[in-house]
C-alpha cells in the first residue's frame, strides 16, 4: 500500500457508493507537504520523459501540478479554465467537458499563447472518473500540436471508465491509487 | 522597482484602461518558480505572525498559496470553492461576492471543516480590484472564528477601492505590486 492508499483510507470518507471525499488534504484543504511527496513519486515514474509544461485544469489540479514544476526543473503549470472570461480572448484552444459531481457541461479552454508542438506536456488532475476532464485536456492538447509525454492523477476510480479509455488510447497513465470498489462502506483498491 | 512590478512591465499587457493581464506568469499559465520568489517576499513581511493555515479562493490564488504554504512549515492551504458544489455538504461557510472580470455573483463557500478559532490566517490572492473576492474570504473567515493575521495579494489595482476598503478595516494586507494608473499603455506604479 503507498502512502495515498494509506491516507485515503486514513482521511478519506464515503459519500455514497460512487463518492469518495478526500476534501482534507487533496482537494479543498491542501497538506502541501504530502502533495510534494505524491509529486516525488509522479516524477520518479515519468524522469525518462523530457517534459518541458504541466498541464492541468482548475482548480483542484493546481496544487499537484505546482508541486510537479518543482520537481521537473520549473516547467511552467498551464491550467485550462472552465468557464468562459470575457478577457480570455478569443484565440484558445477548446473544448467541453462534462463534470461527473456537478453533472453540468463546461466549456474548458487554454490560450493558444501558451501550448504549442514544442511542448512535452505532463497533464495531471488530482481524480479520474469518467476521464471527462482528462479528455478536455487531452482535446486541447491535440489540438494544439503538444505532444502529451504522459498523464498522471491523484485518485482514479477503477471501476468508472475513464482510465480504461484513457489507457486504450495509448497513453501513459500513472494513478497513484485505483480504487477497485467502495462497498458497504470498504474502500478496496486495485 | 520590485521584482513584481519588473515582471509586469516586461510580461504584461494591457487589454483596456482599467484591465492589466498577467496571463503568462501569474494566472493562467503559472511561473512557479517565480512564485516561489514573490511567497518569500511575503513570508518575510509576515514573519513575526504565527501563521498556521493558508486561506485562498479558486483558482488563480491556489498556486501562489501553495508556495505560501512550503515557506510557513506546510501550514494547510483551503482554497474556497466558487460555486455550488453537491459533493461539498451543506455545513459550509459561505458569502457572496461579484467577479469584477465576468460581473456575475456566485457563491463562494468553506465547509467548516477546514477553519477554526484555532487558525491563524493568511488570507492570499492574486488580485485585488474592487476586493470582492477578499471581502469574501475575510466574511467567512469571521464566520469561522479564525483570526486574520494579514492578508497579501500579488497585483493590486490601485485606482480601484478594494485595498482602501480593506486597510481601513484594519488590516495588514501587503499589495506586491500597487498599479497606481493604467494610461496611454503606460502602467505606473505607485
Amino acid at each position: 500500500m503507498n502512502i495515498l492508499e494509506e491516507r485515503i483510507l486514513k482521511d478519506g470518507y464515503i459519500l455514497d457508493e460512487n463518492i469518495i471525499k478526500v476534501d482534507s488534504f487533496l482537494n479543498h484543504q491542501l497538506d502541501i507537504k504530502f502533495l510534494s511527496e505524491l509529486a516525488d513519486i509522479i516524477k520518479d515514474y515519468f524522469k525518462d520523459k523530457k517534459i518541458n509544461k504541466i498541464l492541468t485544469i482548475e482548480a483542484s489540479g493546481i496544487a499537484l501540478a505546482t508541486m510537479l514544476s518543482e520537481k521537473f526543473d520549473y516547467a511552467p503549470v498551464v491550467f485550462a479554465k472552465k468557464q468562459k472570461n470575457k478577457n480570455l480572448g478569443k484565440d484558445v484552444f477548446e473544448s467541453h467537458v462534462k463534470s461527473f459531481t456537478t453533472d453540468k457541461e463546461y466549456r474548458v479552454t487554454v490560450s493558444k499563447k501558451f501550448l504549442s508542438p514544442d511542448d512535452n506536456l505532463l497533464i495531471v488532475d488530482d481524480f479520474l472518473a469518467e476521464g471527462n476532464a482528462l479528455k478536455g485536456l487531452i482535446a486541447i492538447a491535440k489540438q494544439s500540436g503538444s505532444n502529451i509525454e504522459g498523464i498522471a492523477v491523484a485518485v482514479e476510480k477503477g471501476f468508472q471508465e475513464g482510465g480504461k479509455i484513457i489507457r486504450n488510447e495509448g497513453h501513459d497513465l500513472l494513478s497513484l491509487a485505483i480504487i477497485d470498489s467502495i462497498e458497504n462502506g470498504e474502500i478496496k483498491f486495485k
